[in-house]
């Protein structure tokens, strides 16, 4: 028996990827078997009604094929596989091994089978187009630049330390036990971030993600202290104002770090040490934030993040913090909006319920075009935190993550570690499980606060970088760049990859590179809604087309170190629609790809 | 049989303490046997020559007394016992285990004998009447004051940390091996010096010894990097020369840190890392620097100071080394000493040869009204080190040495740790083995960089703190305060020893203390040459009394909590000359002295 099914062919399945609840799905299956057939059935299960399986019987439409149609009901995942009995036995057929899309394998045994994914959205999520159409850059604030003239660092904190030059590189200061003694600060400021609007027009940036700027110990500022203010190293509410009216008028946008699963423990809410003089939690049970945290032994032991004591977790069901977040006209999502604040990253997202989001969501959309973006690591689409499934991007929560899968994508198969057919399929199984908001609009990076620089994740080799700078720009989703890595900073895990800018030693060469990048992007706004198809060339090469009416953009990179002179052979065009891959072909084959390049072809049929 | 010598006493040996070499010493001893008495001989021995012993033989000039004078012929050190000899037996007399001056006891055995020690000069240093007659006041120079009006940090080295706020306690900044991974300042400077000038005139002080300044990695700099240079996070060479008008402008006067021994890695002569221009001996073996240093595996291995690497060990006895400290006019102690610096204390003088002090005192003595002073921890007068014996003050070498066993006398009978009787004897004995001008103008202290604070040494007690500086300023010999101690700093062993002044909370009550006794001190010059003479109240008090022509100053301490009654019996004025002996017990005998109390009674007879 052979059975065949490919979920990322129209001929299989139609439409491609992620649907609305309701949207009819036509799925399509060959089969051809030695035996007589006696049932073709699509098993579909919702997410975690396991025990609940619906047999959808599929009707024979021609002589191997046969075909069902299925309607979902609930927003959400869906798994499917197909099951064919004959005469002779029975026949599984799912998803490889991994979970990825396309064609997938025969399983003899239903207790081996990989099921597919079927992702059903509520609603088609909308983006505002500053968003849509926007370059974004993140800035570690500390780490940026001192607007202050004399080079002051605004208030240093108590027991902390100032490096003694910009140019040392960021350290730790710990103890025995490996804990923080004091926190290290080289002075950025919100000054400095105005003062480089010049600089970041001209790099081409317009959206600009700040890691958190409230009040806190720590230099990253995820400890927050108060909410409801700036970090006075950082500046004042004036230099905020002033910095969001600048960037305005300069025509960019700010998206800020909303840190809400867990407070500092010195914050006002926590207020352990006693350093604001409001009475918080650890000081009295009477505090008005003592119902915000689970103390295990009062008021010595309490949930925290990870475990981490300097991080006491706050309980995102408890209504007062809930309507201090979000859910009031005075919350600190609506203070800081309505302030001019156009979109918020959520820290750690999966630590916070589906309806904490969604409440954060309903205050956001009080304002018009604003953007709300979560930190996920995985696949957001299918992401299990805790046992339980997310519904991140289904609808009325996130618009979109950061999208640390494509970095992996990018670094992987630039540094041969993952082959281009392995990079394709990973791709388009990212397109198929997104909603297709998401797949355009994510919230690409090639690393961040969090992960290495891409730099150093490309072993210092200046030739792939500019290749991923290339595909950044040209890849599905809003780019954002890492500050810095246009100035080929380097730097592995935290702190190396904080280091400040080297505003007297950064490669200006490199930065006209990205300059150009972000430029031909924005020059390009209708790839973000255009179709777009990836393909490989044999084992070398990677590609991807974007087409819209008579438009095309054509992205070939040889990703080996040699010249490769294409064959059509070489050239898998799988997902590509064939007339625009015969016109693919004709640019390709014959041709020599220098090692290490990227080229585009626009418009070529 | 029964011996009786004391060596403090004019009856059985005088003159007393160190005499110049051929002067005339002459000792007695009591003797009491009931068996004849064939030999009474004072055994003689000069330091090392320990198989050389002089038998002296004593003349009877009195039933139970015998006699004899001792010239002599070498400076250095003489040490000496008694033998009598009966038709019964044979016993020696010397002095009492640990090597105090004073009564001493009988032994049965010659290998049992502990000896006096009579320490001859070869001349009697002249102390410049500044230093004599002045108070003293040390500054650890990162921790004392900015001068910049904007607080601003000089010039922050490469991979250094900046206190966030002057109040912030110091910390050394390790890694798991417990190497200094990063240096910390705080930014006091030369202009901060010169901007407290003010403070330190109202304070009493007339002389600033600070610690070291000239260029160097560390915070301290006693790993020096250049030797002709300031270090730029203090200022530059027209900060130093602002610095010196202005202290001698203010009648003050300058001794600065010069440490000989060692220079540090990263300094101009090894310059491990190439931070100099020059070429360094860990550069090159043509390096001109390269004899300086002594490598056991060119260039890794090398003799540094206690085998820390960081500081590289000088051979004080290169020619070319000697050039340029001290022996020739372009000399370092030349460079600093011409632009008006009036003295210098040597850092681990231990560590210099004394031919290499006297070298550094020889170009000294070219200019009029200068001093040197060491570093030496113990009782200078018999220091061995390195199993050389070493002769720093018998003239010509060093005219002062700081003073810590004084400081442990004060800490000790403060803290109840010594009895009155033993702080007694101690004294005593320091009395008599230095040279009447080191016990006269030796350089005092209650703490320095190297010490715990004298506050915490005295458990935070301030009343015993209001005793310690007392003492520190009626005692003979030079008193230098460490900065911050009149404020009430607190802190044990470095680095907490070494925090930043509290300018904004320093203890007004407390420095007005320190300033009267400062100007009390300075009102009474004549001390500094008058007769001085320890005595003790039983086991509860302690006192001294200077006595010049018709003026007399005596000052009694109860080192108790509680209040004391002075009976006759208490007082032991052994040393003390008979009439005013008498004139003492009239003022103490009958009246009660307060606990923690010292009183200073004056011109009594």
């Amino acid at each position: 028996m052979q059975l065949d099914y490919d979920s990322f062919q129209h001929q299989y399945k139609t439409p491609f990827g992620a649907v609305t609840q309701h949207t009819p799905v036509h799925f399509s299956l060959a089969v051809k078997a030695n035996a007589a057939i006696r049932q073709v059935i699509l098993c579909m299960v919702q997410d975690g009604h396991w025990d609940e399986e619906q047999p959808l019987t599929m009707t024979r439409i021609e002589p191997t094929r046969y075909q069902v149609t299925f309607s979902p009901t609930d927003a959400g995942l869906y798994f499917y596989y197909f099951c064919v009995v004959t005469d002779n036995d029975t026949v599984f057929y799912g998803c490889v091994d991994g979970g990825y899309g396309g064609p997938g394998v025969q399983y003899a045994r239903r207790e081996q089978v990989q099921m597919y994914q079927l992702t059903i959205l509520a609603a088609v999520e909308k983006l505002p187009r500053w968003y849509r159409e926007g370059v974004a850059y993140q800035i570690f604030v500390d780490r940026f630049y001192n607007g202050n003239a004399d080079g002051h660092v605004n208030a240093p904190k108590p027991n902390s330390f100032i490096y003694g030059r910009t140019s040392d590189l960021p350290m730790y200061i710990r103890g025995a036990d490996q804990a923080i003694l004091r926190w290290d600060f080289y002075g950025g400021n919100l000054r400095g971030i105005e003062a480089k609007i010049p600089y970041l027009k001209k790099l081409g940036v317009t959206i600009l993600y700040l890691t958190p700027i409230f009040q806190a110990t720590s230099n990253h500022r995820y400890d927050t202290g108060d909410y409801l203010k700036i970090d006075p190293i950082l500046g004042d509410l004036a230099d905020f104002d002033h910095l969001v009216h600048a960037l305005h008028h300069a025509g960019m946008r700010l998206i800020l770090d909303g840190v809400f699963n867990h407070v500092g423990v010195e914050s006002r809410y926590f207020n352990r040490s006693g350093h604001y003089d409001t009475v918080g939690a650890a000081q009295s049970r009477t505090s008005p934030y003592y119902p915000w945290f689970t103390f295990t032994n009062y008021p010595s032991d309490y949930d925290s993040w990870w475990g981490v004591g300097d991080l006491p977790t706050v309980d995102k069901t408890n209504q007062s913090y809930r309507e201090f977040i979000f859910g009031s006209s005075e919350s600190v999502i609506d203070y800081w909006t309505a302030r001019g604040v156009d979109g918020w990253r959520l820290d750690v997202a999966d630590e916070l319920p589906d309806d904490f989001i969604a409440g954060i969501r309903q205050a956001l959309d009080h304002y018009a075009d604003k953007v709300l973006i979560g930190e996920v690591w995985e696949d957001a689409s299918h992401k299990l935190a805790y046992g339980q499934r997310r519904h991140y991007l289904e609808g009325g929560g996130l618009q979109a993550v950061m999208n640390y899968p494509l970095r992996q994508l990018i670094i992987h198969v630039l540094t041969g570690t993952m082959a281009p057919a392995d990079w394709w399929r990973e791709l388009m199984t990212l397109k198929e499980n997104y909603p297709q908001t998401t797949f355009q609009f994510n919230f690409n990076n090639l690393g961040s606060h969090d992960t290495p620089r891409i730099l150093t994740m490309l072993q210092d080799d200046l030739a792939r970088l500019r290749l991923a700078f290339g595909m950044l720009l040209t890849l599905p989703g809003v780019p954002c760049l890492y500050y810095g890595d246009e100035a080929k900073m380097t730097g592995g895990k935290d702190p190396d990859n904080r280091a400040f800018y080297p505003w007297a030693r950064a490669d200006q060469a490199e930065i006209q590179v990205v300059s150009q990048w972000t430029h031909w992007r924005q020059n390009h706004p209708w790839l973000n809604t255009a179709n777009f198809a990836p393909f490989y060339l044999a084992d070398y090469g990677i590609g991807y087309v974007y087409w819209q009416g008579h438009a095309q953009v054509l992205v070939v990179i040889n990703v080996t170190t040699m010249t490769q002179q294409m064959t059509a052979a070489d050239c898998e065009l799988e997902v590509v629609p064939d007339q625009l891959a015969t016109a693919i072909k004709q640019q390709l084959v014959g041709k020599k790809l220098p090692g290490s390049q990227l080229q585009v072809i626009e418009n070529f049929t």
